[in-house]
């Protein structure tokens, strides 16, 4: 909360914490191993069965999304159409994820290294396939480094060894400003475990942001039940925040930064309030506290805005009310583009009816400036993009005359008062 | 909400929701099957040993909180200190579990067959730990079947057959109101599948309701890491409380109902929220509507109060003040007496200092109306306690003019309206 955020007119620097981009599945070819080519010829054709069966299940909607946006679905993996397509819904820069198509799934890195990464049996496939998606990503970067900043893969879980090798590798590209890991781990040990410290170490160093991003759950405990899915998916997907934060990797590795991506906000408000009040009302974990002790130094909130970021796609509404409570440098705001669960291609719409009875300073951190911050961007490269094309706080409806209090994060984090919080188990 | 609740000054009817009680471990030995002796005795001995750790990491609480409550803990299966302990703390009824000893764990049913029954192996064991408890169970609350109501083993995942036929032979006990599941169904069938489906049925025919109570969770995952396993314990105890409503089997067995009991309430607005969203808003789900429709009958929200309770033991101020979000008729308090975890020996003055701000009539459900309903409790024979010893709305520091209004539930269920919620997918 360091930062001066400005309260005036100009447009607004957005940075979509949310975006995905890929080649069409067998593209990756070129830029991947030869020792896998024959395994991948194989993984392709069963993508194309894939697409298939989803074309069955859900013919309408495919014809649909894909006829209404021809053009801009190009932009997953054609830097000329994606600028434009960006400028469009007024969105200046963007953090990169992998599988740019989330319908048939057909833009997917080579053995599914991307989302569904935690799914691999085979460390080399996990790897290899990685590895492809993050040689195009440097190339499709550094089309645009001011705008773009990727997330390479890392499917950490196979191979510690491997992992830390591939950070080092990335240390410094320009427009590589983080790494995805699988949001499960199987049969391999829990993040919380010293088992990855090294990794953490690395990324640390080298300044990237460790991610989960939202795709993996139980699949085996839903019976193809989407509801189920939809229900548990969030859980699965910030499950590692609270690994990595109850573990005290935030204290072992100080400049370690992880983001949980689409996984909504709504969640983080009462995790926090459970969380404060076990660490800083001893009371309330008598029977455990002995236990307690020496797990982190500060409270659990507190480290939010500093090592935990939330990459929160499209708010609803009421998390956009909640975002002084859920961390109001830490939620970051994003499209979701090219997925079709985003706001692409409504974004000015969606920001226009969303953020009406939002504080101008607030707006300006939830839609870019935490990002920036996060991730080290290039504010003035973004700003003259953002000139051009970003919406303004009157284009939003925004009243001059909403003002955030300095107080306002302390006092929607009621329980810090109403429990008197303070850190017993350092 | 059919009933009509009096708003005026008598007594409450406190039916505390969450209670414990059981034999010292080895005192079941004349309850257990004799095929299950010799393995019974090794397991005793096991037991003791597991006191021990527990001294040792935990002396100073141990000494203290036995030592303070020495003859109050006796109540966990001597009915003539019950009575008088539960008459101190205003409580008239009662809904009791197994393991009247979360603090070393003596008091525990043969095998772990109460709150870790999950996590037996042998389906001999876990079956035969089961009906020893449910045998004392059976005794301990015929001494006083007006304000004792047992919830019975049955560990399900082992043996769906043996299952329903220890359902109907409970079916009809008097004092005998519902059955406990372990809560992770590890390497069965989940609970939303249709392996277990003549259990719920039998459940639903015998009026016994369903019950999972915190206790288990994904242990592997934590390392020993405490805080791991507090922030996660929830997610588990309520996982089939989903399970069962997304796989339609409240539609399926309309009489079924079931209970989630000592995983509080803070989860459940959000997670209700999403869920009627999810199915009443069907642009939320476009891209996975077609997989959305026929799996239940109503908004998730309307499965509450009629088949969904919640046994949320001592709820914390906030949790008070959200229980037209979370379920006016469908939340039920509790003491979880002998546990540390709640509010006993100190009930009257919790009442008093978590109560005020609410209307009478919202009191007496929270208290103990909501649970007369949900397990079908003598009312009558509860109030000639409640008018013996029960704290009056006077004595909690209520205001008269404090009313429920009409459409309290309604408007703070703030997503039908923001949304327009329907029902889409029935």
């Amino acid at each position: 909360m360091e930062r001066e955020v400005s309260t005036g007119d100009e447009p607004y620097i957005v940075v979509s914490s949310d975006t995905h981009a890929g080649l069409q599945c067998e593209e990756y070819r070129p830029y991947l191993e030869s020792s896998l080519h024959e395994e991948f010829d194989a993984y392709v054709a069963e993508r194309h069965q894939h697409r298939q069966i989803a074309e069955e299940l859900n013919a309408d909607f495919i014809a649909e999304w894909e006829g209404e946006n021809e053009w801009g679905l190009r932009g997953a993996y054609d830097p000329d159409v994606r600028d434009p397509v960006l400028d469009a819904d007024g969105v200046a820069g963007e953090i990169i994820f992998a599988d740019g198509d989330a319908v048939t799934g057909q833009e997917s890195p080579p053995f599914g290294a991307g989302l569904a990464a935690g799914q691999i049996t085979d460390a080399r496939q996990a790897f290899g396939g990685a590895r492809a998606h993050n040689r195009w990503l440097e190339e499709f970067c550094a089309t645009n480094p001011v705008r773009r900043a990727g997330v390479a893969l890392i499917p950490v879980v196979h191979d510690v060894d491997e992992a830390v090798k591939e950070v080092e590798s990335l240390a410094g590209k320009p427009g590589i400003k983080g790494v995805m890991v699988p949001t499960m781990w199987h049969g391999h040990p829990p993040y919380g475990s010293d088992h990855y410290d090294r990794f953490w170490a690395a990324c640390a160093d080298a300044g990237l942001v460790v991610h989960t991003h939202s795709g993996e759950a139980d699949f085996e405990a839903y019976n193809d039940n989407v509801a189920m899915y939809i229900a548990e998916v969030p859980f699965w997907t910030h499950r590692i925040l609270w690994q990595l934060l109850f573990s005290g990797k935030f204290d072992k590795f100080p400049d370690l930064r992880y983001a949980v991506v689409e996984c909504g906000s709504f969640w983080i408000g009462d995790l926090l309030w459970k969380a404060d009040v076990n660490f800083g009302a001893s009371f309330k974990v008598k029977k455990m506290g002995s236990r307690m002790k020496g797990l982190i130094s500060r409270l659990p909130s507190e480290y939010f805005g500093t090592n935990v970021f939330i990459g929160a796609s499209t708010m609803s509404k009421e998390e956009i009310r909640r975002r002084h409570v859920n961390g109001l440098d830490a939620l970051m705001w994003g499209t979701d583009y090219p997925h079709p669960e985003g706001s692409w291609p409504h974004t000015r719409e969606r920001l226009e009816n969303d953020f009406q009875d939002a504080s101008i300073e607030d707006t300006r951190r939830l839609l870019g400036l935490n990002a920036v911050d996060c991730y080290g961007l290039d504010e003035v490269g973004l700003r003259s993009v953002a000139d051009r094309i970003g919406p303004t706080p009157q284009q939003l409806g925004q009243s001059r005359d909403l003002r955030t209090s300095a107080d306002a994060v302390r006092k929607a984090r009621w329980w810090l008062d109403e429990y008197g919080c303070q850190m017993q188990y350092a």
